[in-house]
């Protein structure tokens, strides 16, 4: 292939308090012998993605600009928003954390990937027409799964089955999860079952928790109800629950769970010791759905933790044999366990009409926007 | 030995939200053939034991009964203090986290003990006269050594060397320590500058810092400074401490330590991450000198934990040749890096008289008690 012209997208907060959004024109290197050149056909549209997309920009101020093959977006931003972007100022961003495609052109040692279809999860931003990565950065799909089906086949997969993964290494039998209801949730939820691993699922309404409750989950809690307290010490009573994965983040939720596995712990223990029990437990906050200070009240006793979790970060730290062995779960059970379902479609220029970003940016459960960069 | 009678005291809150503090007196039961009769001479009162032994009590509201030989203590709870006590409620519970004294019976298989000065920490409560416990729980003190100078020589020693042992098998190479004017903080002062691992000290007054710089102590903040949370980021960048031990526990403390350790990773950054320094950063809370909510706020990035902290926990988990070398160290060093020093003495009776429940309970830093039981 001769030189390649590619669009992609870029976003920038700038030191005047502007965020500004564009298609970038670029021509699409040469791959390196050990490189592969994807054509992005497919990538979901994240709630990660969002946050990087937007910065802390209220989607309804976003003014539209340029033309309608080549659109841009701006809005201003309240000085009083502008903090904790330091280190992303002035900078043209990629954004995309995964997608996938056809691989139109390769390096000389990996000849072998061309016309494959492969799921990429990289750094370098996926809303793009074509991106040059290395084969490690991608997973190949079976025979007969289109880009579509395999546009969301890395990050939630993986995150799921790193949750499932980090519970047996640290020595947990049953989990909690927070915001049940999503994307990440139903295949929590779906894994759990089929393992046989007892799954603690909160959400935040009674129609979320039929909506789990159909899809088979047994232990449904709804923090908007006024027994939830005492329902979520039964339900960690009866699961012996010492692990939780919260996608909210900010709020009370985190120290909600670790002083109900105090309490539920307490219950069965046989005297009474000052420090409380000495069973470790731990929440894992992967996700910001809520921004702001993390409230951690009431009586933890002395074990307990809670941390961030980063998917990529666990996935470093496992050993290669692990690791693979959770991906050709993924490839396998691509159409059944952790298939994704998509309520738009919409194109690289359609990220930056501002209609289109209030609506994908609204982040409602069961939607989810898939962009075709190429489409 | 024939039956010994001996005193012991006892803290309970009853249903009736009442703390009652009473000496029980009771005969010493005869060893069995693994167990060692200790005649209780020192026990330090840490604040540990006083968060034990007044509950949620005010110690002004505390009222004297009894007799002066055999005295009692009471006071009511008023009935908003009275959540998480659940536990312990009508418990009749010994008090006196550790203590030191001579063996004066053993059983058949640990007769070499008798004679000997040993240091005790064991659940039993060291606020006795007597204690049978087994030589496990015992440190033996070497010739010389009295049992005022091995009162305090488990629980402090032992603290500290396991902050330093956790900070190397967890891979950080310096530490931040909260309440650093305190006893446990001078030893770890004293600890760090011998083993040369580089210390942020945090203390609550100009006073303070005075102090510890006096002790030789490097890096020195003083929380209620205008500029401390910039002088901290400063330290840590200086130190590339990611790792603190916090005796405070409720408040902000903890959130900000993370918050400064990220800023202070982040500064160093070649390259924006979304998800800020991959960096593991830790803070472990292992006092309550503040209770109530502990409130995380700011950007922590993904890759942070904070949790509870226990030493009698931590010396469970490591192997027993690491342990063993950690007691070792303690008892050669128990009159000049482990040395603990008292303000006041008191007897057993006087810790059921108001005015010195008043005094002890003031938990004023520099100032410490100790209590003589057969004194």
């Amino acid at each position: 292939m001769s030189t390649m012209s590619s669009l992609e997208l870029r976003t920038k907060i700038t030191s005047e308090a502007r965020l500004e959004l564009w298609l970038e024109q670029v021509t699409v290197p040469k791959p390196a012998a050990d490189e592969v050149v994807v054509r992005i056909d497919a990538a979901p549209i994240n709630p990660s993605d969002i946050i990087l997309l937007l910065g802390p920009v209220d989607p309804l101020k976003i003014h539209a600009g340029g033309t309608p093959t080549r659109p841009t977006a701006s809005a201003s931003i309240p000085p009083d928003r502008m903090l904790g972007l330091e280190a992303r100022l002035d900078k043209a961003l990629p954004v995309g954390n995964e997608g996938a495609g056809i691989v139109v052109d390769a390096g000389s040692d990996v000849r072998a990937f061309v016309g494959r279809t492969v799921a990429v999860r990289s750094p370098l931003g996926m809303f793009a027409q074509h991106r040059v990565v290395k084969p490690s950065d991608c997973l190949v799909l079976p025979d007969g799964i289109s880009a579509r089906q395999g546009a969301s086949a890395i990050i939630n997969p993986l995150t799921v089955l790193g949750m499932v993964e980090t519970m047996r290494r640290e020595g947990h039998s049953a989990l909690i999860h927070t915001a049940a209801a999503s994307n990440v949730g139903q295949m929590l939820n779906r894994v759990c079952l089929m393992d046989g691993i007892p799954l603690v699922n909160i959400v935040r309404s009674p129609t979320q928790a039929e909506d789990l409750r159909l899809l088979g989950a047994q232990h449904v809690l709804d923090s908007s109800s006024a027994t939830f307290r005492r329902n979520l010490v039964g339900a960690l009573e009866e699961t012996g629950a010492t692990l939780a994965f919260d996608a909210i983040g900010g709020g009370t939720m985190a120290g909600t769970i670790v002083a109900a596995m105090e309490e539920a712990l307490g219950a069965k223990a046989a005297s009474f010791s000052r420090y409380g029990s000495p069973v470790h437990k731990q929440v894992y906050i992967y996700g910001m759905l809520s921004p702001g200070p993390r409230v951690l009240e009431g009586n933890l006793g002395m074990a307990w933790g809670v941390s961030g979790w980063l998917m990529t970060w666990f996935y470093g730290k496992i050993d290669s044999a692990t690791a693979q062995r959770l991906r050709d779960r993924v490839t396998n059970e691509l159409t059944s366990t952790f298939a994704s379902h998509y309520t738009s479609e919409i194109s690289l220029a359609d990220a930056l009409s501002p209609e289109i970003i209030v609506a994908y940016s609204r982040r409602a459960t069961g939607e989810k926007f898939l962009m075709r960069p190429n489409g």
